[in-house]
């Protein structure tokens, strides 16, 4: 509400629980405070469960247990459970436990703990009629490190249980590269709208779009084929994979080794493929070569071709990804030289240049520009997310 | 509501209203349809102003301006200088328009139009009094390139209007690094909750914490020392900065280099400090030695060192960051070997454990083992924050 924070946590709970054919009715932030309750007493009688981030830590502006207490009707009693979830979070780290850290133990009446082996705060579960309401509360920490887990391993079960089963809908994510959202529309939209109980939902990032299939099995076949059959080669995951995950399981089953030379990007392609657990299988060594020096020092390329052809250009980017896969014994090498901005553009070179390369052990070596002029912050996201698009179009293949 | 879209609408207004002293009491996501005017209802008796966003366009499940005359019990009227606002829009850029663009010019009677000259569908200003509630009602665009503009130009000389002029609130974000959110209640609430007029809030992330100290200029400014007497050490930033920005203002202003040598981050380190506009004046070159083979041939590791005490140990960490340092001609490399997990582990060195080496071009080499056990992606981010923290210590005394 003060402008400080960004609120993910509703679009991913909404996401997560639309898997389960569930729907968020509402979603409310209210500051610390009174607020919480007030906002509580309401919900309580209008809804069946009701999720709560939050304001669970030990400090004097972590309401939410006193505020669910207060609207519900119950006392705030100690818990031992978290009284001893609590002092093992510590004592397994060697740390010592400040005092205060013993306020997450106190939990509404009849309340049961939810461990949090990602912090220090439980969380709270407070089954329906336990207060004079038929309504299930969930407490839960507000960083999404700590919540993320628990609503996966703790509400997502309770919830399932709670729910009466019918026909649970679900849920099929395809991910692309290289298509605009407009392109689904006009290519997509009346066919899959004749689908009986399909929904169709859209999530474009940069660089990046998402189509999620929603309905029953049969309808999400259907349109699952149709999608195929139009953007089938730019579909890289139907797992709800990243890039970087389908491209390091990708080399993993080629038995293929990559290597990466840096410029623009600064480490964050190597930061991506190391993101994913089993990189080391396919990733031994990447180069940040930010400085001219740094180009001709670590990958060989030639000071004549940095100052006839500057730094972002074809024959520098090239030498990179060559210079590369020599040195580093790699089966592929992937080279990126560009001008992220804000400054640093000329007439020639605008920013959100940039020159891509990739070299293969087999001796091809493909160079190609691409221009992205959304931003530094942007242009790093894109053009990762683009090379690694592209690394896996030539893998998969090979 | 559904996962697809985040909502950064909330945290941005949030900002820009505090930047007036003025505070969102409350901010509510609800689906297309009547749950927007039953919101509406609510909202009224109990809000000055109310700000609406999304649902003006053309289509079907464009309701807002429904829903709000709904709310209000008023009726919808077309305006014609919206009518004209509108044709303006595609003419001036030779569309053509469809038919179904009018819809856009029904307001609830006597709402005034609020131009957008970014796109076709018109804001609506509702005055208090207006209906029978004493409450502001604005309509806004969904998207933020509309929202945006419209909000600084439109809204903001409004809401000044209407306000009586009090004493503004402001707010002061402090960063800190390796300090617990429970050290900050030990140590200061008492004495900040003595203070009038004043709120505290904390916001922790993976290895960083802020706190937002708002209200009167008088209030923060004693609110600040004392924090500073007793935290100022860990305090990074007081202007909202991240690690990585102060880390490369101090370097660029200290005329100093920094150099990497990554394993387990993998060259997020780098990546993190070439998001900052200007990293080049500070940063040359980084490796990103995965495999041990790339410790030794990039950096100079000893076999010797890596076989008799690990790739994670004192040794490799000082020998990468001398390594890196020597080859660089930086002024400062960073060095990091740990074992990010899932996998890896072993009973001397579990998965979680890091050996972080900073070595000066002073001769000075610190060495210094670590161990962060909450996941692989945890891991990776308290890594790079608590290594950019630490560099930030040491050269901010050279």
């Amino acid at each position: 509400l003060l402008g400080t924070t960004l609120n993910t946590h509703g679009a991913w709970i909404g996401g997560e629980l639309l898997k389960l054919g569930l729907r968020v009715r509402r979603q409310v932030t209210v500051p610390d405070g009174e607020a919480i309750g007030d906002e509580l007493k309401r919900a309580l009688v209008e809804n069946d469960v009701i999720l709560v981030s939050g304001g669970l830590g030990p400090t004097s502006d972590d309401l939410t247990r006193e505020e669910t207490a207060r609207a519900l009707g119950l006392d705030l009693i100690e818990d031992e459970f978290a009284v001893r979830t609590i002092k093992d979070f510590f004592s397994s780290r060697n740390m010592s436990m400040a005092e205060c850290n013993l306020k997450q133990a106190f939990l509404p009446c009849g309340a049961d703990v939810i461990p949090n082996p990602q912090g220090t705060a439980p969380g709270v579960y407070i089954p329906p009629r336990l207060g004079e309401f038929n309504c299930a509360v969930f407490l839960l920490p507000g960083p999404p490190s700590e919540l993320r887990p628990m609503v996966l391993n703790e509400v997502i079960p309770r919830l399932q249980a709670l729910t009466e089963d019918g026909e649970l809908s679900e849920m099929l994510v395809m991910k692309f590269f290289s298509v605009g959202e407009s392109d689904f529309h006009a290519v997509l939209d009346d066919d899959l709208s004749a689908i009986a109980g399909l929904e169709v939902g859209y999530c474009a990032r940069p660089g990046d779009i998402d189509l999620r299939l929603i309905g029953n099995k049969a309808a999400i076949a259907e349109a699952r084929s149709l999608v195929v059959k139009n953007f089938g080669e730019k579909c890289y995951s139907e797992a709800d994979e990243t890039i970087e995950q389908v491209v390091v399981k990708t080399l993993s089953d080629k038995g293929m080794k990559i290597c990466t030379a840096e410029s623009c990007t600064g480490g964050a392609i190597a930061a991506r493929l190391t993101d994913v657990s089993g990189a080391s299988k396919v990733f031994d060594r990447g180069y940040v070569t930010y400085a001219n020096s740094a180009k001709s020092d670590l990958l060989g390329v030639s000071n004549d071709d940095i100052e006839s052809n500057g730094a972002v250009s074809e024959e520098v980017a090239a030498a990179m990804a060559e210079g590369a896969l020599k040195d580093a014994n790699a089966d592929i090498a992937v080279a990126v030289t560009g001008i992220a901005g804000p400054s640093g553009g000329t007439e020639d070179k605008p920013v959100g240049t940039v020159w891509i390369s990739i070299a293969l052990k087999s001796g091809e070596t493909i160079t190609y520009k691409e221009y992205h002029s959304r931003g530094r912050e942007i242009f790093k996201i894109v053009v990762v997310q683009r090379i690694l698009a592209k690394v896996w179009q030539l893998i998969r293949e090979k």
